[in-house]
């Protein structure tokens, strides 16, 4: 094994506290952050599915908030959404994570491959501290996930074939896509985080720095 | 400012030294390194100039090593010219590089925009220790430096523009080539390389560490 690549989103991060603070600094209910992250499959659905062509996550986002913001009957400035899409930079890591990479990076290649793009995966890096040996994901391959080509594009940057590599999630959704493509896989469970219908990882770990004790 | 972007063979790394010591282990003259390195801008001409796709630098080193040991009537099995391509991803920093780079990550993007392929990229960080934001450069683009979409789609990735960031380099001919879209520079002479035709940059340090002190 080589390279561990990372889901993000619930896996390294918790979105959704730091996403209902971001609501509170602006005045909206917290529990909005749920309802926008609602519409974060479906968003991606419409590039998956070929309706719209690859646009980044920040897109994505900001037509999620625009929708969930006219359903609740709320308005913001556009300089508002622009800071709240951008909230998505900045979410704090589960106290796991820097510990966790940080032992897993003496050993391994480690790198998101996440559905952000790369201006957000290296802000987010920046912010939550997450030592990443490089950017991969979603904008590699102008895909999203559980697109295959994600995960193969992600591999084959790093000159790795998929058996080099173990892909490292909360939802096994996404371990289940990556290990289709024949990359190994672990799971690591995370709270509020669904972590979808059953499948049998290669490892189940509790957090990040049991994951890098084995 | 909010990202540097980092010229890596020579600026960043000191690969005549490394390959000296590369050549060796495989009875090779150590001078061979030199001349290997002479093929490394005619073999970037040919995809530059549209003669041949886009190939990574991996093959452009192999083509070079097989037509400079062919000119001194060497031979070298499979596996030995594999592994001497592999070289150019373990090559030795410039002894201010790490403390230099380290410092600038706090208040700075950090990234190579090299012409170096991701993958190359990330084995050599991992082996000097370059504690990059995310890996940039040739791949991203799929062109060569001084191809302009190298440095463009290098600031693009990060969602800057190219006056939020600045391309650091000991050779001038790469600076004009940034300048020319919009980026800073900055130069640092290097040992050994060549600095180039005469240009202005914006910045002029000794080295990284003096870099991050202005």
């Amino acid at each position: 094994m080589r390279a561990l690549l990372f889901d993000v989103f619930g896996t390294c991060v918790d979105w959704r506290t730091s996403m209902m603070r971001a609501m509170e600094r602006f005045g909206l209910p917290p529990a909005l952050a749920e309802a926008w992250r609602a519409e974060y499959q479906p968003q991606l659905e419409t590039v998956r599915s070929g309706k719209r062509p690859w646009v980044n996550l920040d897109v994505l986002h900001r037509i999620g908030l625009d929708i969930v913001l006219a359903e609740h009957g709320l308005t913001r400035s556009e300089a508002d959404k622009r800071e709240l899409v951008k909230g998505w930079h900045r979410l704090d890591p589960w106290p796991d994570v820097v510990e966790g990479l940080t032992k897993l990076k003496e050993t391994h290649i480690i790198a998101p491959c996440s559905n952000g793009h790369i201006a957000q995966s290296v802000n987010l890096a920046k912010y939550a501290k997450l030592p990443w040996d490089a950017i991969l994901g979603a904008e590699i391959a102008r895909a999203y996930k559980p697109d295959p080509r994600v995960y193969l594009e992600s591999v084959y940057a790093l000159g790795l074939e998929p058996y080099d590599a173990c892909m490292v999630a909360a939802h096994r959704q996404d371990l289940a896509a990556a290990a289709d493509v024949g990359l190994s896989t672990a799971f690591v469970e995370r709270f509020g985080e669904d972590p979808g219908p059953p499948f049998d990882a290669d490892v189940v770990a509790f957090d990040f720095v049991e994951l890098a004790n084995r």
